[in-house]
């Protein structure tokens, strides 16, 4: 099956790509909004981070779009130290900022020079003599090249959340919605929640985001812990189009 | 006043200041955390952006440090033309890449070429021949410099809200909170708006944000349209308190 996805090949979304689909073709992007305008009716994109929280163009590309969110995971980042050198002759680490950041206390224990590079992936594709890349274990796999540490991340909190659109479902666990406010009135999400929570939906995540038309004004990004097939759902969906255009993005199982 | 702020000189972030406190003192900081670390009592930080969304990191530092908001301030972001040069003379604009992107109308019509700099304020400190900035009006005037245009962005959405912390407080319209729930539970945060609107109270921003801790672990920032000092408030406080550790981050008059 073709994915259009998040390149370079070795990233951490090609990663958690592999975990979700196993075997797969990939189609690279650039941007997640080249993702979304990719003619390849499947599609791989990440939408929340543990650390840096929901990712915006996901987020308002699911709101402008038609995809159906059809599946999710998790994958936790770990950071490998990759070279064709030995441990002790490193004297160059290679990396995207954020990683490089992320591994502050191996870095300075060892006395480590470090180098920015504009992807983790690509951090593996041009080592010298004496240097090492921090990046996924598929970029070491693909470039044939030796990983002499894993998990050498300071913190074990970096996870990222990934959704599959336009695939094969395979449960139906969670449903994914956004919900468009017509105008402002006190007390709104109050309201919208309640319909939730007079079916007994529980919500899983919630995000305001800017509709981009002025100061203020917002929509809200919703997952709620429930299949759009239940009868739960189709009183909740009844209650919230009395304050809102409802989006219903897709059901899904959720990711483990 | 001294004042800590986001620089360099010149910046929208320094236009904003200007707005809110006429003449101060400024203590240029390079980024949002360093601004909040300053030893400088009081701070000037962007809080959110009409199209991009809450400034995470102010909303991050909030939680983390112990500053009190005390004002508020909108600004509509309103680019020029700025030159020593005529406007048919010009060649290339130079400026932030998000400048650039929001003025591409003009610059498409002109034929310009474009240059990219690290920020707005940069952009018009090395003006060659046949070349323009696109930057604030105060940026033009700090470096002596023409403006050719003014608001030359396609579209006119782009607002910043800023916060001004440790001043004095003029009056309390407004309060914003950061609720930490302790643990999860099915219909957490309607429960919690439930402690405004039984009380009345309008929240008119909310937004979830990662703890860092684990995925899927949030906590809220709030901003509600009453003032600390009254007994909705309190009311609220002693509500909310049974669901989340509550901190009142202050009161401060609604931003004109």
């Amino acid at each position: 099956m073709k994915v259009a996805l998040l390149g370079p090949e070795g990233t951490y979304t090609h990663e958690a790509a592999l975990k979700y689909f196993g075997e797969f073709e990939p189609v690279w992007c650039e941007t997640i909004t080249e993702v979304f305008e990719s003619n390849t009716e499947a599609k791989f994109v990440p939408v929340e981070n543990s650390l840096g929280g929901e990712v915006r163009d996901t987020v308002d590309m699911l709101r402008k779009r038609n995809e159906t969110v059809t599946g999710e995971v998790t994958l936790k980042i770990n950071h490998c130290l990759i070279s064709e050198t030995n441990l002790e002759q490193i004297k160059t680490v290679k990396s995207h900022p954020q990683a490089l950041s992320q591994c502050k206390e191996i870095i300075d224990e060892n006395g480590w020079s470090s180098e920015k590079t504009s992807s983790t992936a690509k951090a593996v594709e041009n080592l010298g003599k004496g240097e090492a890349a921090l990046a996924s274990e598929t970029a070491a796999k693909i470039n044939g090249l030796n990983i002499l540490k894993k998990a050498i991340q300071d913190r074990d909190i970096n996870t990222t959340r990934f959704f599959a659109l336009n695939t094969e479902i395979e449960e139906k666990e969670k449903t994914a919605l956004i919900l468009e406010p017509g105008s402002d009135q006190p007390g709104l999400l109050h309201s919208m929640l309640s319909c939730f929570a007079d079916q007994g939906i529980n919500l899983s995540h919630i995000q305001s985001r800017p509709t981009k038309r002025k100061l203020g004004e917002y929509y809200f990004y919703v997952e709620a812990e429930i299949s759009n097939d239940t009868d739960e759902f189709s009183n909740a969906l009844n209650c919230l189009e009395d304050y809102a255009r409802v989006k219903v993005l897709g059901s899904y199982s959720a990711g483990r």
